[in-house]
């Protein structure tokens, strides 16, 4: 497997593969390997010729007081989980190499940015687009896929990706989670043993908010209500936010309004703060809602 | 020659043609052809194996108030004129086409684009880098043609290819001029006979900068207030702006500073209004500021 460091050799293999009429998938992440993103990993070497996973930390995404200098990495480790998933290459950049020159240039969702993880990072969602729509350039994937557990970051994605006319399919893939439903993320080192004791009750809450919804007896406004109720009670835990939102257009649903079966597809997104350490999660309720999540003892990722 | 109305068409076109090995040149227009695109096709047919030339008016980069609706369109003309060049396609999708959902992305250079006529356009380099920027993925060409006279524009995109990594070689072809001077521009069929009569005094004032500033003697604070003071005095026209700034970067050099030849490379750059219609003109001056104009009469045209 290769590892390629520069733009200009990442580049020239693409041109390549393309000029053999494979097909190239690519998962970008930061590194720090889990299960979520071995099943990215997997639906890319299954469904197209060569598979690129990308690792870099992206310093535009980060906001002066984020973790991005802790944020966790292990190349050695995620080469070796690359490979071993039926990877091509990993594409693992410097950062001198991916912004050689001060930016001008911004790509920028606004409209779908603002709310949920937009609204207490700043400058998060510029970052990712900025630096997803330079990847695509680089890599010049066929395909491309993202973990539902970052459903905002897809919704932007998917929608920069429409209005930009980029040749890219995107494809989103089940949050997969611990067996006690805490969603992978390469955060969850940093949980002390008791946060970690308490921190799948983020699944459990948004379970129960589907569980309510669906039941169609309560306003969402209603639902909101008792369950940041719930959210705030937790030990050792600050919420961040706690929504439910239209998905992918991410507009705020009259709170009046009840769930009526096919005709609504909602997301309910929370963000839960454990000291340093910031947890997401989300549950995806309604029309299509299908199969947005796994648990690692099994199941079938099926992605979207 | 092909006229390809819709994106999907187009890029089966250019995956064809990459697949066949061939490369592709890209001319990206609003239409109503003049000697200025004549010679960006002229480079393109020369130095590619296939030149699309695009013809779309985007509402994107026109402010509320500006002339979108009589903007000059003549179709058959400028498919004659491609045809003529040696162009084998020409694209010319309509606004609902290239715009089928309401757009939420935009890529924007704002370093870029405050100054001259974004001042007093505001949005319109957005609009531009945006609809280029859709332009170049529907297209996927590798090499495209802009012309001087648009000197931000082409400053603009070549950093956004730039800072995004596009896949795509940005190639900058000098302003054509009527015999008497006057830049060629879609909207100089606008001009009264009066109005047409002054108006080539814009290249004649930007020939005494560029003197003034090659003397070496006057500091540009005092070479500037010559100018505007010059251009202020100009029958039946308003002078928008007069300025002299570094080029590419567009920042406002030292007003005390003189020219010093092989150090600099400036930009002295203005926009006049007659009525209606607004004209802009630029000179290149200093280091590596060669061939930046043509005559209609005769000249090479040399892209860089």
């Amino acid at each position: 497997m290769n590892i390629i460091r520069e733009v200009s050799a990442m580049r020239a293999w693409s041109r390549q593969k393309r000029a053999e009429g494979k097909t190239i998938g690519f998962v970008p992440t930061m590194g720090y390997l889990h299960e979520g993103h071995k099943s990215l990993l997997s639906a890319s070497v299954q469904e197209t010729d060569a598979t690129v996973l990308s690792i870099f930390v992206n310093p535009l995404q980060f906001g002066p007081n984020e973790d991005l200098d802790r944020y966790p990495r292990d190349e050695e480790r995620d080469v070796a989980i690359a490979k071993s998933a039926g990877a091509e290459v990993v594409f693992a950049p410097t950062v001198e190499e991916m912004y050689p020159n001060e930016m001008y240039t911004t790509v920028r969702v606004p409209a779908l940015s603002a709310m949920l993880c937009g609204a207490s990072r700043p400058g998060h969602f510029d970052g990712v687009a900025t630096v997803v729509s330079k990847l695509f350039h680089i890599v010049q994937p066929h395909q491309a896929f993202f973990g539902l557990k970052d459903a905002q970051q897809a919704a932007i994605i998917e929608k920069m990706v429409q209005d930009l006319n980029m040749d890219v399919r995107i494809r989103t893939c089940p949050t997969v989670r611990e067996s006690d439903g805490l969603a992978m993320s390469s955060r969850n080192k940093y949980l002390s043993v008791e946060e970690r004791a308490t921190a799948p009750e983020l699944y459990r809450s948004l379970e129960q908010v589907r569980e309510w919804v669906e039941q169609e007896e309560w306003p969402i406004g209603e639902i909101l209500q008792k369950w940041r109720d719930r959210l705030q009670n937790m030990e050792c835990a600050e919420l961040d936010y706690a929504e439910i939102l239209d998905y992918p257009s991410l507009q705020q649903p009259d709170l009046n309004l009840k769930m009526k079966k096919g005709q609504h597809r909602w997301i309910a997104a929370c963000a839960v703060r454990f000291g340093q350490t910031r947890l997401i999660d989300n549950v995806l309720i309604g029309t299509h809602a299908k199969a947005e999540t796994v648990r690692q003892t099994g199941g079938n990722a099926i992605c979207i």
